[in-house]
C-alpha cells in the first residue's frame, strides 16, 4: 500500500522525462523550448521574448548578428545535399532571418576516429562550394577527434557574424493584418534525409531543399518590401516556426492549409511515413511577415528568383498566442508545438 | 611475387594513417597541422601563415576577432574545473591572445540521449559563473540531441567576438630579440583530467590551472608593455606553442628548461606517466612575445596579478624554423611538434 501509495503521487515516466535527455530535447518543438526556458535561460540571463535565430549585437558603432548551430544529421550525405552544405546554409540562414547579410562563419569539426578522410574532403568540397554561393567567407575553425563509437562519423558546427542591413526584424515587429508569406513548398529536407536513412524508395526522388536565403531577404529589401518578421522552417516545421512566432508576440495567426505547396511525392511519403508535412523541416524555405499591403509585390519578388511563394495567412487581430489553420475538408485545427520528436537528426 | 611487390611499395600502415581520423588528428600536433594544411586551408583559403588563435575581421569601422572551439574533455568534471569551465575561458582565452575584449559568446551543445539533466544544470551553472567572470555574454546557442552511444555525454562548442585593444598581435609581429615570458607553471591541467579519467591518486591534488587571461592581457596593455604576440598553451603545450610561432614567423626561438616553473607534483606525475611536461596542456597559461626592454616590468605586472611569471627564453637572431632548449644538464635539444597524442581528450 505504501509503495502504490508512492507511485500514485510520482508516474516514473513523467519523471524520467523531467530528469534525462530524450531524443525529443533535440527536435526543436516542445521539449526543446522546455530545456531552453528551464535550463539555459535562468543560467544566461537571456529573456525568452528576444530569443531569435540569431543573437543582436551592437560593438563600437557596428550592428552585428552573431549565431550558432550544430549539426548532426544522419546520413552525412543525403539526396540534394550533405552535413556540409547544411552546416554553411543553415548558418547563413539564421543571420539572413535576422536581417542581416552573412559575411563570416567559423567551422568547428568533432571527428569519429577512423572516419575516412576522403570522406571528410567531400564534406568540406560541399562547404566551399555552399560558401562561395552564399559569399561568406569561413575564417576560423577547430578540430576534435573522439574515439570510435562515440561519435557517429562528424559533428560540425558553425557560427556566423553578419551585418544588420535592415534593423528590426524580430517577433516583436509583427502587426496585426501582416500577411504571412511561405518562400516555397514544405517538407523535402526532412523526407529527402528519411528516406536515405530508411533505405526508402518513391515514385521520383526526393531533393532536400537545403539552400541559402539571404538572396531573397536580399531581393525583398531591395525592393523596398516591408517585412516585420522572417524565419527558416527548420525543426518542426512550418507548424513549429508559426506557434513560437505566435507564443512570442503574443499575436494570432491564421492560416489556409490549401494555399500551403506540398509537392505530391512529398505528400504521399508524409502519409506513408504517418507524419504531418507541417511539423516536417525544410532547410532552404521561410515564412515572412509583411505588411499587407506588399503581399502582391513580395509574390512577385520570390517569383522572380524562381521559387514558388504563397500567402499563406495572416495575422489576425486577436491577442494571445494561438495558430489556427484551415483544413482542406473546411474545418479549423489549432497548431501546436510538437511533442516528441517526428524525425530525429534531420540537422 | 606481383603481390609482395605492391605490398613493397605501399605500407599500409602508413597508408592507414593517410587515409582515416586518428586520435592523434586531434592533439594539436603534427597531424592537426597536417589536417588543416591539407584539408581544410586548400577548400577554404586562408593561409597558414596567418593562421592564429582567432580570425580578425574588420566590419563596418569595428575591427574584431572571431573564434571557435569545440570540447570534447572526458570526464567532464575534474579536479578544478569542468568541460563548462573549459568552453567558456578557452574560447575567452582565444580572443584574448589576439589582443582583443572578449564581449560575447554562442554555445553549442549536442547532447546524449539518456544525459542527466541535473548534470547538464552542474555544468550551465559552471558557465553562467565562468562567463561573469571573464566578463562576456552568453548570447545564442542551440542544442542537438543524438541517440545513447553516439556521444560521450556531452559535447559544448564555443564561438566567441570580441573588439581589438591592440592592433597587430600576430606571430608576424615576433620580432629578434624579443623575451619570452611564461605566465604561471606548466601542465596542471592535463595532469588533473588525466588522473580523473585514470583514476591516479598523488601525495596532494594536482588541480587544473583553467582560467581566463584575458586580465592578464589587460594589464599588460595597460601598463604599455610593448606585446607583440601572444599564444595560449592548450593542446601540445609550452612545446607545441613555440613550434608552431617558431614556424609561422620564421625566426628560431631558444629556451632555458630550469626557467620553466613545473610543480613538483606534476613532474613527479610526469616522470610516472611517462610524460614530457612541455607537451602537457594547460588551460590558463599563455606566453607573450614582449619587447626586450619590457621583460622586468611585464614580470612585476603579472606577479601582481598573483601569477607566477617567468622570463623563459628569446627570439634568436638566426632565421629559420626552430626552437632548442638548453636542459638541465646543460645540454641542447630541439623541440618538436608531437607526433601521435600524449593525452587524448583534454579540452
Amino acid at each position: 500500500m505504501s509503495d502504490q501509495g508512492e507511485f500514485s503521487v510520482t508516474c516514473p515516466i513523467l519523471h524520467q522525462q523531467e530528469e534525462k535527455i530524450l531524443m525529443s530535447h533535440g527536435s526543436g518543438g516542445k521539449h526543446t523550448s522546455d530545456l531552453i526556458e528551464k535550463v539555459f535561460l535562468p543560467a544566461f540571463g537571456t529573456s525568452s521574448e528576444t530569443l531569435h535565430d540569431g543573437a543582436f549585437l551592437h560593438i563600437d558603432q557596428s550592428d552585428l548578428v552573431f549565431t550558432t548551430d550544430s549539426y548532426v544529421v544522419q546520413p552525412l550525405f543525403f539526396p540534394g545535399g550533405s552535413i556540409g552544405d547544411l552546416a554553411v546554409f543553415g548558418t547563413v540562414n539564421d543571420l539572413a532571418m535576422c536581417g542581416a547579410r552573412p559575411l563570416y562563419l567559423s567551422c568547428g569539426f568533432i571527428l569519429e576516429e577512423g572516419f575516412d578522410i576522403d570522406r571528410l574532403r567531400q564534406v568540406v568540397a560541399r562547404m566551399k562550394d555552399a560558401a562561395a554561393l552564399a559569399q561568406v567567407k569561413l575564417v576560423t575553425g577547430d578540430t576534435k577527434v573522439i574515439e570510435r563509437a562515440r561519435g557517429d562519423g562528424m559533428y560540425i558546427n558553425t557560427s556566423g557574424v553578419g551585418v544588420v542591413e535592415r534593423a528590426g526584424i524580430n517577433p516583436q515587429s509583427i502587426q496585426s493584418d501582416d500577411l504571412i508569406l511561405l518562400s516555397g513548398d514544405i517538407g523535402r529536407h526532412g523526407i529527402a534525409v528519411m528516406s536515405e536513412r530508411e533505405g526508402l524508395t518513391f515514385e521520383t526522388s526526393i531533393e532536400s531543399d537545403v539552400g541559402e536565403l539571404y538572396s531573397s531577404v536580399r531581393a525583398l529589401f531591395d525592393e523596398g518590401i516591408d517585412v516585420h518578421c522572417m524565419r527558416d522552417l527548420t525543426r518542426g516545421g512550418l507548424a513549429t516556426a508559426l506557434v513560437e512566432l505566435s507564443a512570442a508576440r503574443g499575436l494570432a495567426m491564421e492560416i489556409d492549409e490549401s494555399a500551403v505547396p506540398v509537392d505530391a511525392v512529398v505528400r504521399g511519403a508524409c502519409e506513408f511515413l504517418g507524419l504531418d508535412p507541417f511539423y516536417v523541416a525544410c532547410e532552404g524555405r521561410m515564412i515572412a511577415f509583411v505588411s499587407s499591403n506588399d503581399g502582391e509585390q513580395a509574390l512577385s519578388v520570390l517569383e522572380g528568383l524562381g521559387s514558388n511563394p504563397r500567402i499563406i495567412g495572416h495575422v489576425s487581430g486577436q491577442s494571445g498566442p494561438m495558430v489556427s489553420s484551415k483544413t482542406f475538408l473546411g474545418t479549423r485545427r489549432i497548431l501546436d508545438r510538437l511533442v516528441g520528436d517526428q524525425l530525429p537528426r534531420i540537422c
